[in-house]
């Protein structure tokens, strides 16, 4: 059987994805977005770049000053991009923080509060920031916020109770959302500045995934279950994000690759994949759905079989890595399959970046490229991922 | 020009609401899903009536309470009607309620509570299940509970701060949910048990709506606004709900009934409908589009083009009544298309009663029958609401 992916395809796919980076993505955003007046970035932007909102989504403020260093820190040390990450590191600690210690979801351009919400998100973004930006920038400060914060980050995600919660006691819940964001975060810390908390922490959580999110039975990763990983039988519970679950997928493949290709933790990323991808993907008209029901009930969103940018990012890194560490052929051809869907439907060919939202059938459904939940991040960090694997795959090939 | 709803057709349009109210809406819904065992009722159902939870929308428990007592008030006095409408008010006022008196959102089929929110339209829809259960059983206590959560309601409505917020006071807003879902309220205890306090509180909040939310010069009706009426330039500020602005119309079209035919609150509602109709109907497709931005931008609402059900349930009443109070033919125009359009996308031939969620392009995206926010109302309710004001236009012209 030929391989799909031949060395010569595998450089190619390099340098396509470092072209779209830095060519296409980036450029959409910089140097336009940096707010030379209050700091951070304006990055509610319609297709053609035009703002259309200029608040600041406190969690993208985070990703984006994340992703500025960390091109700083890997490809290139360009000086506008850690000049960008020092605005976005000065706007999140001058201006996003509230003064019980927590911090807020939406501000103004200025950095006025409208909103905080019961999750500690806005931290694990600014932390990963404060650990890139240290890194560029040497600044020691910014390695002991991201320390504190990723302090505050197990101590928020350890201590039930601590928020305020949006349910009540009767039927207690978890999601994977939240040892998946503590997992990426650690390992960011690690690579940025070293904290011997890490490892150990990042050993626990995928335990827990491990343990009560993945169900081998039933070939499932759940969204949300019972405090002792038993499955929740309501609509809530049964809700499954294809998309996220193969975010964490990925996650602990790196995990495992960090450590020195521990087999049973490219077992355990492949089996998560595996068994999303088959939930997830839309054999009709392809790409990843956005909710699905794990006895296939409907769900209670209506917008379930949307296809949004950014589980696409997160299949398109699964399913590379998993192909790269693994050797498997199917891997190879689910990339080819997801990376083809997402760069024919969601980018834009006129003016740069994807959109982030189409319908079922693959038509843009709303044009925004920036929004409270849209910047910077998922699109860039996978273009940005892929060339890093694809390159020390190549180099030791 | 010849008319287009002569008076036979406007007899069979009657029939024909009238049939499908009785002989499919309703037998959806009941008497499967009164709860024999916890009192209430089971309404998370699938397209052919399934249950896919048995947990309890508070919401929905009393607007279903609501439409079984008023079917006993105005269609029937069928008992098994009445003995259903007992049974949503007895859970409702034995398990709906937590210790500081607001009601829940979200309960377990015991009546345990899942969730409590912000808001209080669990008490308006409370308010108005005790006043039509009062009329129906003569029980003075739900008449008087009535009473009480109306004056409740008008407390939380004109009480800044009484119940905890979702933002910050940077940028205060307010929305036209609250006026709107008042006067329903107020026209709902008058009709059924008589309160003094309801004309006068309608003329007020009819009032707000006109002042600071109808705006002439750019032709729309704002969902939200600043305190000040002023238009609020953010994304979520700029936002229109066209299928909920049209609901606004049509009860402020019923206050003008009630009120003799005022012709300034005929010229009120009739521009709401106008305005939010342009705005609002999909030209390309047919059907009522969810969200727009009233500069044309892109909402956050990735889904703002989905077809709901009960905005046209809404448009549906607004447009049939505004004809029969003016006789303007494009108002005739208008019923027919969305009464057409809905009838043949929403409704389930096989299964009765109507799907919840279209595509923009009128395909089906789920098929829940009942979920945390459907279940037997907005349908119903147009059904009953079109049958009684062709009887009255009948009998009368």
């Amino acid at each position: 059987m030929e391989m799909l992916y031949t060395k010569t395809i595998l450089t190619e796919l390099q340098n396509f994805y470092k072209n779209q980076l830095l060519n296409d993505t980036i450029p959409f955003w910089f140097p336009r977005s940096i707010d030379k007046e209050h700091g951070g970035y304006l990055l509610m932007r319609d297709q053609d770049g035009t703002l259309i909102d200029d608040d600041k989504a406190v969690w993208i403020q985070g990703r984006a000053t994340w992703m500025l260093s960390t091109l700083f820190n890997t490809f290139d040390q360009k000086q506008e991009w850690l000049e960008g990450a020092k605005s976005g590191i000065d706007f999140l600690n001058n201006h996003c923080f509230d003064t019980d210690g927590q911090m807020f979801f939406h501000v103004t351009k200025e950095g006025k509060p409208i909103r905080k919400r019961r999750y500690f998100f806005s931290e694990t973004f600014a932390a990963i920031a404060n650990a890139a930006y240290a890194k560029a920038s040497g600044d020691k400060n910014a390695a002991d916020k991201a320390r504190f914060l990723f302090g505050k980050c197990i101590e928020y995600a350890t201590t039930p109770g601590l928020l305020p919660s949006k349910f009540t006691s009767t039927r207690p819940a978890k999601g994977i959302g939240v040892p998946m964001i503590m997992i990426n975060t650690a390992q960011q810390i690690r690579d940025n500045i070293g904290d011997e908390r890490c490892d150990e922490w990042i050993s626990k959580w995928i335990l827990e995934i491990e343990t009560d999110f993945v169900k081998d039975d039933i070939k499932c990763v759940m969204e949300q279950v019972a405090p002792d990983g038993s499955i929740i039988d309501h609509i809530d519970g049964r809700t499954l994000n294809p998309g996220h679950a193969i975010e964490g997928a990925w996650f602990i493949l790196h995990e495992a690759k960090y450590r020195n290709n521990d087999p049973h933790l490219i077992a355990l990323g492949c089996k998560m994949l595996d068994y999303m991808w088959e939930r997830g993907w839309d054999k009709e008209h392809g790409g990843i759905m956005y909710f699905k029901d794990v006895y296939d009930k409907p769900v209670q969103e209506y917008w379930q079989d949307m296809k949004f940018w950014w589980p696409h990012n997160e299949v398109i890194i699964a399913t590379l890595l998993a192909y790269l560490m693994t050797g498997n052929e199917k891997y190879a051809q689910w990339h080819k399959l997801v990376h083809e869907y997402a760069y024919a439907h969601f980018h834009d060919k006129k003016n740069g970046e994807w959109f982030g939202y189409l319908h079922r059938d693959g038509t843009i459904a709303q044009t925004a490229k920036g929004n409270l939940y849209k910047g910077p991040f998922h699109l860039p960090r996978q273009e940005w991922y892929c060339v890093q694997i694809l390159e020390q795959y190549l180099n030791s090939n």
